[in-house]
């Protein structure tokens, strides 16, 4: 088969190291010449900030999900007015994203010090909600210059959340060996990603230091080869059940991820044959299932909200949405089988088991 | 262990299609809003050059191996004086060398279309010859902002040309295992760039054009990782060998790469395992002696120039060069011991053998 791609390697520098994210942030103002940062951090970060030397520095400390218009042009405000030349964002996904909506206008270069597995850091991708809607984008301005992981900060994460996160990274690193600009790059750093995130998340549940380490260097690439391939077909579904009917984020992912990557399997072979040695196992399903179950994931949409009457609406909204180079042929029928299993909770292995064309 | 590493991604667009390079320079030319691109490439080219609509473009066809300082001046002289905005490298390492120079003193972007598997255009690494003795250094400006691979211009290159550089690729991902700057980012990019070589190799000999593909998409891997990295053991022994006793380079490279791979075998087991799955075997260097025997690569140094008497001043100049953190402990006697193996052309198997602290 010709090999045929366009592939974009975006420029990052990644600071890793356990106990070292002060010594690296402080390293890093001064490698960019900063005089004058803006920190962008909830209160309980200040001992992290004050050990970085940053105790007298401007901050922002309103995080909000799903970034606000408001909090944003009020952010945007405090840097200009402030003269910053630099954005610190110091938290989850919630704090990148806000320092992302102040790059995306002032040009500001980003240092972000990631406290959850979120993956926002590593990606050009931003997110604004205004009138309640959520808009999204990419803006090669809102890629964090540096990166600074630091496993000590994840210690506060609560299990549940932690495990549930670890398996959204999963699904990035899943869905990216069939997302829209799937390449042989992106698919070996989706495959180094899952591998680490195998190896690393049983052992983050059960507050293992190293594994968590490891499991923050899976989602870092997981999050990498995502923003390269794009959303594929798990992650249209799981945009569309969490816009359109409130489901939960990472619990969602959780669930349908399974259920997609079955649906997916008899059309795509040589890439399940990747996840599967990449989940050390012989069947990629089966494999998935182990990792879903050491870490207590949820089973089933039922038990996160969603509503068996909803499946048929549901299936009319992501259909819409499908990737046109998604492995598998998709249509109605085939989405409202995959929601009523993932509603259900039934195997994911048992209900597609014959190829189609 | 735990993981600590900093690790710089360089940013650069890939574009990769057989028998497309006119139409991807055309659209990148475009894309990039260049009018006034100075082409650099030899006469061969010129059937390229007419189809991506660049036969009335400036151009610079003196192109020196190595990069005399005199032909740099003289082509960045041609760059400024008409104003050039974009420079298009065309041929193999050669013609991305001068484009590097051109841009290291001007800052204008590149767009290198290679012609052999030289690997430079995937590195900020760039290199001049002045009174006889070549310079280098990293500069990003040097980096192509684009790199547009076409395996149907390699067709022209000879076979044994072609084998040469394919394990001078080769070379680059393994030395990159233990390069001072490997980390698992690199490690991972040259594991994937091994894979599609080993894969690759055998048919570039025989002439098959998919073979030619994936052996590109290895080299362009190889040197992403290699210059991630850096130089290990292998890369300083050659860079003696070739420097000071004028030994052939991509034959060096091929003859020298076992040796310093069962040298380090011992001090390096998941490295090794790694490179060994890689290379499709259970045991690394047998893996290796399979694909250089596919090659027909040559055999001992003496083969290629060297002589026996100049071993121990060869190990005098490279035991000032080893990098401190490769893996196994380095003194004169190793050194000594491994050319003499590598210029008799013994079996590196049996050469070392044992463990050392």
């Amino acid at each position: 088969m010709a090999l045929v791609f366009e592939h974009e390697t975006k420029g990052q520098r990644v600071l890793f190291g356990s106990g070292r994210a002060a010594e690296h942030l402080g390293a890093e103002i001064a490698r960019l010449g900063s005089r004058t940062p803006l920190v962008i951090a909830s209160a309980r970060h200040q001992k992290l900030i004050a050990d970085a030397g940053l105790a007298e520095a401007l901050r922002y400390g309103q995080i909000v999900e799903h970034v606000p218009i408001e909090v944003a042009d009020d952010a945007r405000c405090v840097a200009m007015s402030s003269g910053a030349d630099l954005v610190i964002a110091l938290g989850g996904g919630s704090a990148t994203g806000l320092a992302k909506a102040v790059a995306l206008t002032s040009g500001l270069p980003i240092v972000a010090v990631p406290t959850t597995f979120a993956g926002s850091e590593a990606t050009d991708m931003w997110g604004l909600t205004e009138h309640g809607r959520k808009r999204t984008g990419i803006d090669s301005r809102v890629l964090p210059t540096t990166v600074i992981y630091d496993a000590t900060l994840l210690a506060a994460l609560p299990v549940g959340l932690a495990a549930a996160s670890g398996l959204n990274a999963v699904a990035h690193c899943v869905d990216s060996m069939w997302g829209p600009r799937a390449d042989p790059i992106n698919a070996a750093l989706a495959m180094e990603g899952l591998r680490a995130l195998r190896s690393g998340l049983p052992g983050v549940v059960s507050g293992e230091s190293e594994a968590t380490e490891l499991a923050l260097y899976g989602c870092y690439l997981a999050a990498v080869a995502f923003a390269s391939a794009g959303s594929g077909l798990h992650h249209k579904i799981c945009h569309v059940l969490g816009g359109a009917f409130g489901l939960p984020h990472a619990a969602t992912h959780a669930v349908v991820l399974p259920h997609v990557l079955a649906f997916n399997a008899p059309n795509a072979r040589a890439a399940v044959e990747r996840i599967a040695t990449a989940l050390g196992d012989v069947d990629a399903s089966d494999g998935l299932d182990r990792l879903r179950t050491s870490l207590r994931a949820p089973g089933a949409l039922r038990e996160v909200g969603f509503q068996d009457d909803d499946v048929p609406a549901a299936a009319m909204l992501i259909l819409a949405e499908v990737p046109p180079a998604n492995p598998r042929p998709v249509d109605g029928a085939a989405l409202t089988k995959l929601l009523h299993a993932a509603w259900s909770g039934s195997d994911p292995r048992l209900t597609w088991t014959e190829r189609t064309a």
